[in-house]
């Protein structure tokens, strides 16, 4: 994985990929764009599009691993973001060339956890959405046939057919207000005035229904990914059940790249850290190392004072955050546990000092 | 139930027919329209007409049954249907008769959850909507009469009286901005900058009654029916209720119509699943069928491997999905549990392959 | 209470009365209403102003009881609006007199639950709401600040100024976008983009701090009110604490008032009751009366059979309605209260039908 | 941090100080300012400005304290609000002298906590902001796109090029529709139909994170909080974990500062108060001194008189609200809490009259 230096294209370099291409296609077709700057910009496209070659290569030599499935939609986007550019250079002929080079809008698609996520809220709300949409139509389309009666004499060149006054109805129910269609007549501005109204209560059930979609999932993820981690701490095996829900809400996860600095020495804390996965390594005058399952911090938390070494990821690390805060709650609800990290700090002290 | 064809419209093809001919209506309303085009659209509209003949011959057939009550207000949209353009027909005239389809409009109010759940939201959130919506109504006023007030001598044709100034307030409150009327002065334009927020404001408080009341009602409704699903699967009924409520709580219901592929041998999975109700038939050299209370696809979140046989659906199935995550969760919290499905997976393997 | 036919304005003949007081008001500052019309109008805001000494004086002789800091606003709102249309009427010449019984505004707030709970809300969550108005400060001053610079010289009579350029950037942040100043650069132009973007965002905190804030307040006090009433049914003394919160969650509280039918012989009903306060009447051979802590309509949910008696209200009286749905769950988690209801269902249809 | 007068520079004031230097700085580039006004309005300047120089001092003094870090960004900010004016005056000719003022807009980010919390929400939910933010890109790209393939042909000066295009797909995602372009064929307009859906659901998702992000970050910062005021209190320390978590819920936090009377006699009171931190006097004929860990106020709870005497402030004090509805639930979840409350009552009653 390591071989390629372009397997490292993370998700940001995509999307700046994409948007440096787009911007370059955009620029294109103004006008006034032409001879040496024209140039320049179809090189900026092609080497965009040569990005993309290296990465459809890379993508080809990693679909040998075993999650097939999840790389048949990248390998589809990859492919035809290099493919689609270069037929419309064979075949297509004059100014609209680069337009299809929009074809790369589709890459941020590629590896987005978020799209995944957007996703499912889309499929699981799919029924209510669908409801949504239905009275909004019903509303466009009453809407517009009222303003065509109210008004159809009065502005026949804007009101004088249904498809005319839907245009009015869809810009006054999402109040967008384009204003180059008023209703005159006062039975027309009341209409209008419910319409805006309707709209802006469409607008908010569609908002409550993904508000809340959204809201159920994300909060059904964290929830798994942290019980996931919380479960390879052994400290907090002795929890019981509801203690457990407790703890898994009140930390924080957090992953941190191999080399960066966790806390520097001097600075004040107000949380303390587990470590899920990976190790870190601690500045004192005898270097030590710490694995999964091990704490450390907890002194900023116990006796105010700051940072007494500096700790680095040794390794790519996964670290659960307990804030001051929820220090003292899980003190409360959970003694036992509190006075492991008590005694731990009082040993680290009496031993070597810690961060 | 089986004997008319037309007994399997559902609610999507319902809103289709509806769209078709509401298109129609609006088609029909065009200047530029006329001979032989008019002539098809006419077509058109008594085809989706006869549509609801056919309809309506099928729901007066159906209402012997039970559930006389919610055929009520089916019945009266299909004779509305059916009835009011004829009456158009034959006592309007001129270009309007077409309007008169707008009943039509209705018609997806017809067997629909959704209504239903809006209706439910609507009643229970009445109180707050009216008290927003008085709050409206003040501003609404408020603002007119200061603009009134303000702008009376600077824009007589524009906001010469209340009303006049109320059409200005109500598309500035509703953030529309046509840009027909507009202050001048100087506190006319402070008036429409304290005027703007609070339209963000209300349209914020409305957005968020109806979205929580929304979310308390959808969560309701798919706690209780997840219930009841979980109810008739025998594994769980060893759970204690928080791990029950926790179980109901992961568990995503889905409904597979007769003969539809639910896994495909080959392809990873990333989730089990639990029959509720109908039957499934496991496609092994030696055809299983399994019946409510049963699991299949566990071996996917047990081994990683891939589905060793494609199951689909010998009758209408109600599946309960458990993804691989939640799984995980369960293994932890009901250890016995996790344990069972281990062993009917390795007894399955033993024996004959499986999804 | 009942002497005075008057003690009876609820809020919403409350509501009512100052709509038809104000649209009048609006009405009579239009120019082109003059003689009879004006008469009339006239009169009807005499009307009104005639209930509205009624409704003082009867606020003043019930002042007498204990809530004696609930009725001063009350009073004082009563007071204001008798007096200061009397004042006007004295000491204002011309058209504006009409104009100060805008005062009628402040009517709706008069005894209306729903005031309470939005000033609650924003008391509470005062500190977040401050934060994002000042959020919303900045990013106006620098949005305005940033036009300037970039429109000044392109459009001096638009831009020309901070206060101009912040006339601009409130339409635009506000997404109203009245179309009277629009930025012509570049620059201008995708400052416009990014003003419209935090608009929204902006827009969406306030949103989600009034939505969970009302949410939240909501749902304490469904939940405070449910739970005393629950606990006026002693069949729920039995529940677990559990369970108890689950039930509370699961009913729904209803107000009939006394005569009104709660559900006729030979309906399906999909609910049961239980009789929180006040007493209702069985339609039986032998009219039986039941009061609080008794329940009927099980049989519906039971055997499902269509309701057996017709029952009204006989006093005002406050139900707990129970869904079919929420009554398997209550089955399953407490079987000795459905066993219990199960029994009396038994008992009754073996003496005396029931509904 | 008494010695000083400006150390009580508290949030509120340094808005308001920002605010009135802000307002100046637009009022200088009026055009129409000038002699005396224009001295008068960089006199205020001038006293903003010193006033900033005083915290400027104040806050170097008080940095030899141990929350060093908290007062890095605070110097910082400080520092620049002295400091750019300064320069500005020094090295920049002419009108935009003052506009370097503009620096002031940072001042709020002083001693805030809203931004803090504003900026854990952010941090918290970035991947899906920015999730959401390139779909915004997206959409915002295909609709300029399509619009330009649409209309370029119809109108060259308004759709003439993709950045043409994308200043009407902006106005019209934002749905503020500034009405300068405006699609005119039918294709464009479904097109801009779409575009307005779009931009709502975008909204939508928008308003969803963050408002169920702000929504999860209040409430567990509010739920710590109480934690910590309830565990103050002795008598709370009777409750099981899951009354706790009641309580903890119910109770509503409130500081009152030194003087302020919290409760007058002869007044009907809805609530009463536990003493978390600091002390308050009872004005009885031989007045009282409450400290920490006392309530009162529960004669109007449990008997419903008015308060028997006015209490009042003797420190900075931190207070737990309980409302009677609340209190009633607590009577029934914990009746020994509720006995230990009422016999203090009665003992106060018959020894020295209490609020």
């Amino acid at each position: 994985m390591s071989a390629l230096p372009f397997s490292k294209i993370s998700a940001s370099l995509n999307v700046l990929l994409a948007a440096i291409g787009l911007l370059t296609v955009a620029a294109l077709t103004t006008p006034d764009i032409a001879g040496q700057t024209r140039l320049v910009l179809e090189g900026l496209l092609a080497s965009v599009w040569a990005a993309y070659v290296l990465q459809l290569i890379e993508t080809l030599f990693m679909q040998r691993s075993r999650e097939a499935r999840g790389r048949a939609l990248e390998t589809t986007v990859d492919v035809l973001a290099v493919l689609v550019p270069v037929i419309a250079l064979l075949f297509v002929r004059g100014r609209d060339q680069s337009l299809y080079c929009a074809i790369w809008l589709l890459k941020p698609l590629r590896g987005s956890t978020f799209f995944q996520l957007l996703g499912r809220v889309l499929t699981k709300e799919a029924r209510n959405l669908i409801g949504v949409t239905s009275i909004f139509g019903i509303v466009l389309f009453g809407a517009a046939l009222a303003a065509y009666i109210i008004e159809r004499d009065v502005q026949p060149d804007k009101f004088g057919s249904i498809p005319l006054a839907m245009w009015w109805a869809v810009v006054t129910l999402s109040t967008t207000g384009y204003g180059d269609e008023i209703p005159q007549s006062f039975a027309g501005r009341v209409l209008a005035g419910l319409v805006m109204m309707s709209g802006i209560g469409i607008f908010a059930l569609w908002a409550g229904i993904l508000a809340t979609g959204f809201y159920e999932e994300v909060r059904r993820q964290d929830f798994v990914r942290n019980w996931q981690l919380v479960a390879a701490v052994p400290l907090f095996e002795k929890l019981g059940s509801t203690a457990l829900i407790e703890i898994v809400r009140a930390l924080r996860p957090r992953v941190v790249p191999a080399g960066a600095i966790i806390c520097r020495k001097g600075e004040t804390g107000d949380q303390m850290f587990f470590i899920a996965e990976g190790r870190v390594s601690v500045a004192t005058p005898n270097p030590v190392e710490l694995g999964p399952g091990s704490f450390f911090g907890e002194m900023a938390l116990i006796s105010g004072e700051p940072r007494s070494a500096t700790v680095s990821a040794a390794t790519e690390v996964s670290l659960l955050s307990l804030y001051s805060s929820d220090f003292q709650m899980l003190s409360s609800s959970s003694p036992e546990i509190a006075d492991i990290i008590r005694k731990t700090a009082l040993e680290r002290r009496g031993a070597t000092p810690k961060a």
